[in-house]
């Protein structure tokens, strides 16, 4: 018996992470686009607004309402942080399948929302429904549920390469420092003057330091691994809770994103993290640890993480590095794999895995 | 009856374009990679010296000598202008099956090469025995061949674009210039002073001004369309040929290449170039005529082209503009999309459609 | 007996142009910053606004009202095109010395501007009455001149390439084709869909044809030259003008301008372009005709003019290219060397004379 | 009486410091360049090398044999790391005026140089001889100094960023990480395939981890901070001394570096760092302490070193942010402030002040 084509939907489909999502579903051999959402562009034809898109044809962006979202095997929902969270819950009370870009629902502790979001959730009594969507360490959860929330790309990359260190109690959690860099397609489509090309080529800088809004979810996920296999599914950061700094950069270039993390080993300096880190992930299809240190380009319009590991053993700390593309295992990459997931499909149907080089 | 997955040979598969070529057969259904030769890699694997090809897992890169071309369905030839002509003849002479990435074999007037490279070509019996390999002018002689010559990624723009208009003599080809751009990438991957990172961003140039090797294979091209479809097969740019400017120059970007033809108009007029071309290349899967102009960054990484017109009424001058992905279309999507043919697949196989964005 | 230092003002200081004025300004030994408007920032620092510009301490940007103006030796209006008719028709009335960046004073041709822009002239009796500051062709007006309009940045850098051509009458006007390109920083500091650092980055494209507004400066300057001395100073571009086709494309670099232009040789096919160019410009501080082809980045943050030439025997035709940096050469230096000459400095004050490498 | 113009030299005049080095001694009114050597262009003009430097005139390259250094009033040494060695300590004896970039006179602690740098030195006796060149910390023992050791790119940002902070006690100095990034100008002129412009773009990695040689005078100088002014001069770091993690970074750009310095705060949290930074350096003519967080861009081509700060309260750490031109403050800049300490002259004479922006 042929297994029907999947339906889905992309609401949002003109930012940045939701045509890239366009991009991946029109070489999915499971899925087809139904529908396509976009404020700015609703009437046009994607293919006129994307001219990389032109394997959509003549088929047009339209607006969310009047949208049959109910009627998709699977929603997308690529809004900006805040724009998720009425629309997500209500289509959570209608029994769908969403699975959410935003930061709205990664987090399980409703105190932990306003404190970062500063302001209240709309609907909290749906934070800690929703599954957070890194397979890679989420994978039981994320099978077979209806409500997944799309990691942020520097927690993936962050997460991905700590989790190997901090689950098997290789580094003091408390020490966590993480210096991140993004491409500019990380700060979304909007053009402003920070983000004009005059401004940002040969230029680098740090933002949104202490404060940055990934930090909340980096220090759930983290603090969950570090409790270990034992602690409840439910247990936000709590007291005892992993606290780590985060500072954020901009670089110029338009996708990939590296994460440099730096924490003091405990105990013994271990003879090769690498190894360890590649045992750690053994079978992951996504996941790559590098002989030596990953590089962004690699990366570039994969759902790849690359991982590469160092011991300053003057100093005795860790440092574990992941690249990545923020739109692709940072974004609409890793919500297709959540979503093939969800499916029952196979986890890297539509997905490739080779990046785009050079 | 299932049909043969097809074993396929890439020589000189670490260079940009034979690199690209492993990424497109990756997730080619119908193909699989029997070799990839490299000289300077041989014997490592291809996911190490490219972590982007990880898809590849264990698979190394072999030596040329003593991997059996001989037993492959297609084996392409990414090698440097001149190391294909005594292994494309000899294997021409095999009866294998060839896609030729080098300028080699692509001009059909024995006079022209030593004329334009400046050396004999070793195997002079050879040329005219290829088919130049642009599906979009020279399909039907393509399915089939067993020697199929790509052609240059600047010809590939400037052709496609020039097409409609040479052959609907909309322009007086006598007056054709052309100024294209291309991003490093096209340099390939040998490093030196004039590609160094430091050297190029910021920096714009013109070069090989005005004997750039393309420029042959343009006016043969150019001098067959002219002369229209009663033209013998086998006439090279003679008396009556078409002699273009051509003047390339090398962009701050890794990928994409952009050609401006200017050419004046013949008698009146037209009401809309953008029209004609759109009729003339009607159904052809790559080709899209975009309202406006086109821009390279819709292009990278697949094989489409994007055309755009322009009438510059008071100089009574049109001016036809193509976009491409100067390793797509302009080298590794153009050699698949011709093995496809030769083989009987369906054009598109493989190829997606979609290119990479931003 | 000691000169005075000059007070100069510059309205617009905080676009592109305005603040790299303000750089050279800082360095200029015999001038100083009496005003710097700007609508934006008004009553803020410009170093901060620009920490570039650390030098200028606690100096505030000022409203342009209120900004005693009319006590300036010289006031620079670095405003968008449009903006600087009225406020510069009432300066000229009240016998200031003005050097506008903007095109709303270069045209001499009153029916022109309508043509070109769009809309009436706001002071159509003030055209023709500001010289043209390109100084290596109207030196002695500007000298002494009280009202300069400041030439564009692609007319600037085409007229030096091609003024050599067209004035030894070495090519046919009739024929020239202009294919130029720009950095980002040409389109101004707005910011827009079209200039985040997402969407040019890895882009190339033409834009504006064929009716780009720099148009007419270069067909007005170039029907002078090639009428020749003997032609009356006010004549614009009649019936035996010239007309160009002129291609501007935008590629992704911060700042630089390349202009590639090519006509019909007239005649025998000269030796030497280079040799007969570097002739013409012998004495000229910012000119130079280099060996080869002329690179942008070589031009960086100066006024250099970088010049080259090559022949093309087989279409016959001359290629001239000319490189400047767009907000050097092509803007505030420009204007600088204006202003001295206006002022009776010696041409070259504050201008340096070295590019930024790499 | 009027001061005789200072004759120096530049030997490494072709590299990208030592360029760097040629454009602003172009605008220094106290000194003129009587000798530029360079291996590899020896012979050639200056100008014809460097377009950009054509203010060089007729000036050409030198082989270092037979460039009589011994007249000079300071010789600036901008040769790779090792090859300063035996020129500098022959340089040193005949009482030359020296400033070198290398790493060869940094360290003071003669044990320190074979254990980073994997090679004996070649004159130990020198080391210890040389002063620091950072005026910021140092200047006194500059001022009259013959031998000046010129401060790594990196070190100078991270040591100017933590400064303050350590020498205020205001964080542990056994908790500093210090994540930095550089543009690809740093890694020195020599092509590679690393540094080539298609794998460079889009591209971000670490690099040199955990052993980079700059870290050790990092070290040496933040130790020196820690134990206080009244630590003795001479002493290195011992075992009281500052160990740091230290993970520099390429970045895709040509110039500009950027040190993100993050560590434990000792005792309460300060109210505002920036405000004790800015009056720890207050009066210095080139470090800017700017609100929020530093560019690198407004950095470039400049001397200027501009800070920022910010306290992560949750986490108890400081970060504090350089951002500087490594080829200015960072390399060629930097050397001339110094030249200019040793010869007695104005401290900011030739160095402007003004970045280059956009």
């Amino acid at each position: 018996m042929q297994r029907a084509i999947q339906r889905v939907g992309v609401v949002g489909a003109s930012g940045y992470s939701g045509a890239e999502l366009l991009r991946l579903l029109a070489a999915h051999p499971e899925m087809e686009v139904a529908a396509a959402t976009s404020r700015e562009f609703a009437g046009r034809r994607i293919a006129d607004v994307y001219p990389n898109l032109a394997v959509y044809g003549d088929m047009v962006y339209s607006e969310l309402e009047g949208t049959g979202l109910g009627d998709l095997d699977v929603a997308f929902l690529a809004l900006p942080h805040g724009e998720s969270m009425a629309l997500g819950a209500r289509m959570a009370e209608g029994g769908a399948r969403v699975v959410d870009f935003s930061a709205d629902f990664r987090l399980r502790d409703p105190d932990a929302y306003p404190e970062w979001f500063g302001a209240p959730h709309a609907a909290p009594e749906w934070l800690g429904k929703w599954v957070y969507g890194l397979p890679e360490i989420h994978r039981d959860e994320i099978r077979g549920a209806a409500l997944v929330a799309n990691p942020g790309c520097y927690p993936t990359a962050a997460l991905l390469a700590l989790a190997p260190l901090v689950a098997g109690r290789l580094i003091d959690p408390a020490t966590i420092v993480i210096s991140a860099a993004s491409g500019v397609s990380g700060a979304g489509r909007s053009p402003g003057a920070a983000l004009h090309f005059a401004h940002v080529e040969g230029n680098l800088r740090a933002y949104g330091v202490p404060t940055h809004k990934h930090t909340p979810e980096i220090e759930q996920e983290l603090s969950r691994l570090a409790a270990g296999a034992a602690a409840p599914e439910g247990a936000g950061a709590g007291a005892q809770g992993v606290t780590v700094t985060f500072v954020p950069h901009l670089v110029p270039m338009a996708r990939g994103l590296l994460a440099t993390c730096i924490a003091d080993l405990s105990g013994g300096a271990p003879a090769d993290l690498a190894a360890l880190a590649r045992a750690f992930w053994d079978g992951e299809p996504f996941v790559r640890v590098v002989d030596g240190l990953p590089e962004t380009k690699y990366a570039t319009a994969s759902n790849l993480c690359l991982l590469g590991y160092a011991v300053d053993r003057r100093a005795r700390r860790a440092i574990a590095v992941a690249a990545i593309d923020n739109l692709g295992k940072g974004a609409a990459g890793q919500a297709l794999q959540n979503a093939n997931l969800m499916l029952g499909l196979p986890e890297t149907t539509g997905l490739g895995g080779a990046g785009v080089y050079p």
